[in-house]
């Protein structure tokens, strides 16, 4: 018999489809992985083809060397560009829509082709936050801004046309509809029991201790109860916080390391598979807030939404959370 | 310069990235389409091959023959099956969870291993989905029931795994929350206008005529205003209705039309995409009522879903509908 378990943040309930489940390890891609160069002279993100790309807005410096270790600049296909305030308008007596106002960046992690996240020391993947920390900061202050979300596309599954290793920041101007859910069924659970909802989740799954992956003294890494998706892999803090900007500089090291290690576990363990992350934050002015919690979800692209998924917004899982979880920290990376 | 364009009938706001978009015939896939046998002796859906399967439950004759046309069956590895009445229980002391109480069936709408429904005469699309009411009507029945949903899966990247031609029945003991979404916006309309929110949609469309692909006097087939993805389609009917299961036979047939011949055009306009279909409908027990209105979306799969929307529930568009409408509606079929 299949279950029908329900995100406690969301309220979505999701089917957890036992009958026909996989084992872990059968989620393992199969196809050998592509040896890239370190350098690709036709990649826009590579040192030398700046030019290829609008100007550089965060540039930090390798160690010991002349060039960069990580660069950030404007889409160049933007989805959403910085402009004036954005205001909505009615259009055809009937829709209701904005100019596309808001930003669109690109951080290219790394200077070299063939270096991915799982495959940097943990310091490099502390930059890679930093820079992330830098340009939320200095995007989300403009008028139009009511959204940020930091998140990256690996592989072409995943959606991303350019393999050379990079994350993208998007900025709205308004609050998407799901993340307004999210933060009502945060606030209302905040209004009930004066406590952040996702900091109990945290510290009630490692007290069960079922779907923990790993954890430290300042983040638990699990497979949520009600994951829509096979490996669907969160990481959050201990300690409520609102908003990924205001991670210390202390704390930005311990995440690097277990987002590291977690990627890390997904190359290993699953054959590096297309994946999404996504950082999540309170809205813009609700940074200070104590309903919500900011945190990682990651998403590798194991199996296809299908009609039942696009249709009702239910999703069918065909992995059982505890087991994905267990084969994911019993493995040694 | 994109725009952020609403959709009236869940308030979520899409980008249509112009910046970035392309012309609607650049969408068109380029593989060779592959030939396909009549009959597969390996496949669970092929005449003969009925032992592979659960048993029948609907059986259509073909006309002047002694086989099938059309027949359903329990899905194999069904997500939810009929059990007693669905019970909500809390897990570990946090989640809410219950029994997989439900109804998932296959219909199989040919006995031809080699024939789509844009292949297909009217009548005998008219049979799948006459085969699609009579399987809502049965199951919907059931006391744990609250919502049923019908769709399509065509192709591997819309999700399928069997190639010959098939649609799903899922009944569910929860309204999902996406699904809610819709009907309390619906609803919200409908109490300060005393109007169905789609009909005035469908024809307001009609007026304006800058994303109507087809029309008939009882159905209106369109490109939202608001597509999230490229080449969205919907079929609405122009007369209020909540439930499909309550479409005449005499509007059964002219539905049957509009969805092949726009099956036929996306199989001669994109090369045959990977899509999926949904027939939504108002939840079990408000079949009757007058603030919704059942619908036909075809999603085809021409774009991957990246970390910007499993992150935020906002899509990026890189199609702008009043082109993909002009293209579509244009072709000869």
């Amino acid at each position: 018999m299949s279950e029908l378990r329900q995100d406690p943040t969301t309220e979505e309930w999701v089917i957890i489809a036992r009958e026909r489940a996989k084992r872990p390890d059968n989620f393992a891609h199969h196809q050998p992985e592509r040896e890239l160069p370190a350098f690709s002279p036709s990649c826009p993100f590579c040192p030398g083809n700046e030019a290829m790309t609008p100007p550089s807005t965060l540039l930090y410096q390798r160690q010991g060397n002349s060039g960069w270790q990580i660069r950030a600049f404007a889409n160049k296909y933007a989805a959403l560009n910085p402009d004036s305030e954005a205001t909505s308008k009615v259009v055809d007596g009937f829709f209701n829509a904005m100019p596309g106002i808001g930003a669109h960046e690109v951080i290219v992690e790394t200077p070299f082709h063939n270096v991915s996240m799982a495959s940097m020391t943990d310091t490099e993947v502390k930059g890679v936050l930093q820079a992330y920390q830098e340009r939320y900061h200095a995007l989300s202050k403009t008028s139009a801004a009511k959204f940020a979300i930091i998140f990256k596309n690996h592989g072409v599954g995943a959606g991303t046309s350019l393999e050379h290793s990079h994350s993208q920041i998007v900025v709205t101007p308004v609050v998407p509809r799901y993340v307004r859910m999210r933060h009502e069924v945060a606030m209302s659970y905040y209004d009930k029991t004066d406590r952040c909802l996702y900091s109990d989740l945290a510290e009630h799954e490692l007290k069960i201790d079922k779907r923990v992956v790993m954890h430290t003294d300042k983040f638990v890494v699990l497979h949520p109860f009600a994951s829509q998706r096979p490996f669907e892999t969160w990481i959050l803090p201990r300690k409520q916080q609102a908003c990924f900007g205001d991670v210390s500089q202390e704390d930005l090291g311990g995440l690097a390391h277990v987002l590291r290690v977690v990627l890390l576990k997904f190359q290993r363990g699953l054959n590096n598979p297309d994946l999404n992350y996504v950082i999540d934050s309170a809205k813009i002015g609700d940074e200070k807030e104590h309903y919500y919690m900011w945190h990682i979800r990651i998403v590798p692209r194991l199996t296809e939404m299908a009609g039942f998924e696009i249709g009702s917004g239910m999703y069918i899982n065909t992995a059982v959370p505890e087991e994905t979880a267990q084969f994911m920290r019993n493995l040694d990376v």
